[in-house]
């Protein structure tokens, strides 16, 4: 549902919003954890307005929004946002739409909200929510066709992936915010044609472009959530990299799943994107015509008409020397989240059919996003075919897999005639050499 | 190491934990969160002695304790033993020496302590612990060639079990503790020779007899616990039941492990044992002899000597007549934690040798513990080859697989000449119906 927060024309009294290029116009009011970059400070929740944050910690303390949004701010102002994910989508409503008004060119509010504000450029950030407990999907067809031919040639697409949202329980514990540095991980592998397992640091450090869905209310156990009310649940959108050790992934993973190859970091951007915010982006979700229909539980008619999201993303390499030589990152794959074969209502009525509960702060990995052609694929494995097609970088350097001191950096927007563009900042990890 | 606190000769002013057949001698001296049924006391800690519970933040009220031992009875107050957890094996060693010689008889300490027990009789039980994450292994190679045989009749024990200690993260949400009532769950499922997959409750219901592993100190991203310092960073152990939908499993599992087949309801016991009470039931790990031994970094001598635990454990099962007739349950499995193929400490040094950071909190299971014989076998998909040959119960009933209002009761105890019998008291769990 389009409103007034969504009018393309609003402009903010912070001029940096205004901006063309920005990821954060007074359109998108993504929510993050933050504090001044090498302070003691607590961390609180904030609101991204071009480059400046408002920190809602000190809105609270102005006492200038009262009712549902009042309420809100109080709850932003902790140090996670748990307890406003907790609050509901008409609570997330109200928020935003204070905040939007508040905002804009020509507030009565600009005079005591523009002392709540602090420079993206002076802030460091958090892990925006206490993550009980993270699940990663797999919901790109693409991907799950790339690799399972990698893995089990005679086998790619198993028979259970055009019914079954497939999905798997991730490590909390090792999730942090962009700028997340991490040890390249070391481990058992099974190299080809030998009778007994190595032992060492990674050789196929990969990257999984995913983006990260942050559950808000929560279920009770015993209680399924229905497609029709699945997205009430849903706080928002974030980018997420699930980095993968493949080389660990392929000896460990029958038949249990994979474990040490993934539990050793996943990097989530700081901003998580309403999806009130992203409302103007929604699209048709396209199943194959001659694709099973989902069962009935998975199944709607709103779905099927907007289901999906058309969210632009970017994967960005940069080297140790290209960062040495003052290069930017290099953009290796290009692609959009409209090509994911579940939605996210879909994971959420999926995940809680069995009677699972789900707990504000929950995480939702979306599988890598992989699009239809080889370079919309969101992990190297596939985009170098299982490191037979090294990617050449601009500097002459190639990677198949990743170096230490290679820094990944995830990117995403939303654009499009008659809407504002709105973006997600940027999702940046960096590989540290193997522990000695 | 035994140390005066395993002196079997050892007796308590708490009468109850002197009977025989006490799981909560002086010896023993394990921990719970709880508070008085019906109540709205804040949870905290206790310790049970006997048939009482003493109650951890009654004694930091008395202030008796100072040094290590105090600062442990203070982090016990908590309404969770995180605190308690991360506190480390020399301030829960000081704890237990401290409580042990306040508990005996003849103690100066038993005026004011008798004025901080509670009857377990009275008492209501919550998880112990937030529990971070939850990573459940698959450390009995007689239950992974038992189920492996059953979910692939050609290949039933992959070529990496006997390498690699088999583990793939679980859910924390719904794990909850003994009494536990949970609703069938609802899934999808591909009959055999059904070209498409139906939905509705469970048809195979089952549950997983395993123990459950408390991390106490965790470690740093990117640091590994070495097998020297695994045991260090365990608090206790518990007794844990892995509820299973196998038909929901066998449909969903590949390629990325169990999911919804495992995640609407994990039953723990109250009592988490130290691994100090069990220090007397330490032997030797018997890996046999042409198996191929662990790479270096999961082996070490000790481990060899005494990383295993003579646990006696035992599966319970009352059916909702059985209950009505005032019948208790029938015992429908015997086995022993010794024969699990791989320790506790080489579940510590395999999670994190990629750098995984464990929490205090953070729970394992053991996975299913089946022993070598048939009647060993934890769960209803081995004692019954796969349903086919149904259980016989007193009374007349059968049983391949759970039916509505069945309870099971894991039990767990160690004895032997010489040493004071401990146990763990029971985690029980009730199927409620599907829901409508």
């Amino acid at each position: 549902m389009l409103n007034e927060t969504h009018d393309p024309a609003l402009r903010s009294w912070v001029a940096s919003a205004n901006s063309a290029g920005t990821d954060f116009p007074i359109q998108n009011l993504p929510f993050a954890s933050f504090r001044r970059q090498g302070s003691d400070e607590a961390f609180r929740g904030g609101v991204a307005i071009g480059d400046q944050i408002l920190d809602l910690a000190a809105v609270a303390r102005t006492g200038m929004f009262s009712g549902d949004a009042g309420q809100a701010v109080q709850a932003g102002a902790q140090p996670r946002l748990n307890d406003l994910m907790a609050q509901g989508a008409p609570v997330w409503s109200a928020l935003r739409l204070a905040l939007s008004r508040a905002l804009r060119e020509g507030a009565a509010e600009q005079a005591a909200l523009k002392d709540c504000l602090v420079p993206q450029a002076q802030a460091e950030y958090g892990v925006p929510a206490r993550i009980g407990d993270y699940t990663d999907f797999y919901t790109s067809v693409h991907h799950a066709t790339n690799i399972g031919r990698l893995f089990r040639p005679d086998n790619p697409l198993l028979p259970n992936y055009k019914w079954v949202p497939i999905g798997y329980h991730g490590r909390a514990s090792s999730i942090g915010v962009s700028g997340q540095r991490f040890r390249r991980p070391v481990g058992q592998t099974m190299p080809p044609g030998a009778t007994q397992p190595s032992f060492g640091p990674c050789k196929r450090l990969d990257i999984e472009l995913e983006l990260g869905i942050f559950v808000g209310t929560g279920n009770e156990p015993g209680d399924p959530v229905s497609m029709a009310q699945a997205e009430d649940h849903v706080f928002g959108i974030c980018l997420l990299n699930d980095w993968s050790a493949r080389d660990i992934q392929a000896w460990e993973y029958q038949p249990l799943g994979p474990f040490l190859s993934k539990n050793f970091a996943t990097t989530i951007s700081p901003w998580i994107v309403t999806l009130e915010a992203l409302a103007p982006y929604r699209v048709a979700f396209e199943r194959p015509a001659d694709d099973p229909q989902p069962l009935p539980y998975l199944d709607s008619e709103a779905n099927r008409r907007q289901g999906a999201f058309d969210i632009q993303l970017q994967v960005g390499l940069q080297t140790h020397r290209m960062r040495e030589a003052g290069q930017g990152d290099a953009s290796i794959c290009r692609t959009s989240y409209r090509h994911a074969y579940w939605t996210v209502a879909q994971m959420v009525t999926h995940h809680t059919v069995n009677g699972c509960n789900l707990q504000p702060g929950d995480l939702f990995g979306s599988g890598t996003l992989s699009g239809p052609t080889l370079d919309q694929a969101g992990a190297l494995i596939e985009l170098t075919a299982g490191g037979k097609n090294p990617l050449q970088l601009p500097g002459g350097e190639s990677r198949t897999f990743l170096e230490d001191g290679d820094s990944v950096v995830l990117r995403g927007w939303c654009e499009k005639p008659g809407a504002a563009r709105i973006g997600f900042g940027e999702c940046r990890g960096t590989v540290l050499p193997a522990r000695a």
